[in-house]
């Protein structure tokens, strides 16, 4: 018996290449003939292991110059929108509870490019819990419901544990792609990660 | 009058992605018909103003482990040979002042690619003036006229003004691509350089 060829995205909705890698990986999946598989992550404490306590584009100036200059280029190139947040990073805690809950549920996709869309181009403040409740409005998911189920521990403790899981894979960014075993990070590597979901072992 | 399309590559000898840009830049520039400017430089004076004493693969374990595992994909990708080096970095101080010296020389692109070879591919001590000396030799260059051209102290200086002409430039990494005042970084981003370099203003 064959499985289905999968792709899990790791992903961040504070992390501004993650954002590229959202508004792109279903439809590239699809494409592909990959299921994929939605895992939402924190990075701060990610980073915190590295001795890192903000974004590598905030403490590393010319590498964050040179990111934002890239991301304003690649959305250009995708056809993505693109505003240049007035805060970064944003906190994407309770978005990513949201979407831990939600992440083998068929609505992920869209709640992922939304909060994502309204982070990058719309430079909307995703941390505010009313901004998560107005996108799943939107969305016309139940809310209220939602964002009750996202923050009791059960939840918080299951963001918790998948982060722990990104940094026991190696993970040390985002967005990252694990097909089986092989890590691939970046953006840049969703077709690579794609076409090794497929290629003959 | 219009100028021909160029792009600068700046490397850096002892840079592993450098290596896989290095083996495919001319052919790809020649392809996408735009004219390649050879710019070494070290990478080690950057990474100092950065706060780095070492390369960010060493200083970050799991960006190292992960960075090894991406190289060997992609060298295969590229059908470049690849082989682990036992060193890692290596000095590439004496193969930089050759190239300084050369880089507008017909012979940079041959030069510079079987060094990266020598450091990449065979694992090889491209520190050693001995290993310079017989890659010289191999490609026909007058190899201790060179050596002795490469360690004046103008030489030197070219090399140093041309390290801190990248830090200008906002460089933070290597390889990095400059086409007008637009930069690059790694590469991946070969390919978009080349592009941008041909696309209407």
């Amino acid at each position: 018996m064959n499985a289905v060829p999968t792709v899990d995205m790791w992903f961040e909705f504070a992390s501004s290449y993650s954002y590229l890698a959202v508004m792109r990986a279903e439809a590239a999946a699809r494409d592909a003939g990959v299921a994929l598989r939605w895992r939402p992550f924190l990075l701060g404490p990610v980073f915190m292991s590295l001795g890192w306590n903000d974004s590598p584009f905030n403490i590393y100036p010319p590498k964050g110059r040179y990111m934002w200059r890239d991301m304003a280029r690649l959305a250009r190139k995708y056809e993505i929108p693109f505003r240049l947040p007035s805060q970064f990073p944003r906190n994407g805690l309770l978005a990513a509870r949201v979407a831990c809950l939600g992440q083998d549920e068929a609505w992920i996709g869209r709640f992922a490019r939304a909060v994502m869309q309204a982070n990058f181009g719309e430079d909307r403040d995703i941390g505010e819990r009313a901004v998560i409740a107005d996108l799943l409005t939107r969305l016309d998911l139940p809310a209220e419901a939602l964002l009750a189920a996202a923050t009791t521990d059960t939840a918080k403790a299951a963001l918790r544990r998948q982060t722990e899981e990104a940094t026991t894979r190696g993970l040390f960014g985002a967005p990252s792609f694990v097909v089986g075993d092989e890590l691939f990070w970046g953006n840049d590597r969703l077709e690579d990660a794609l076409a090794w979901a497929t290629a003959p072992a």
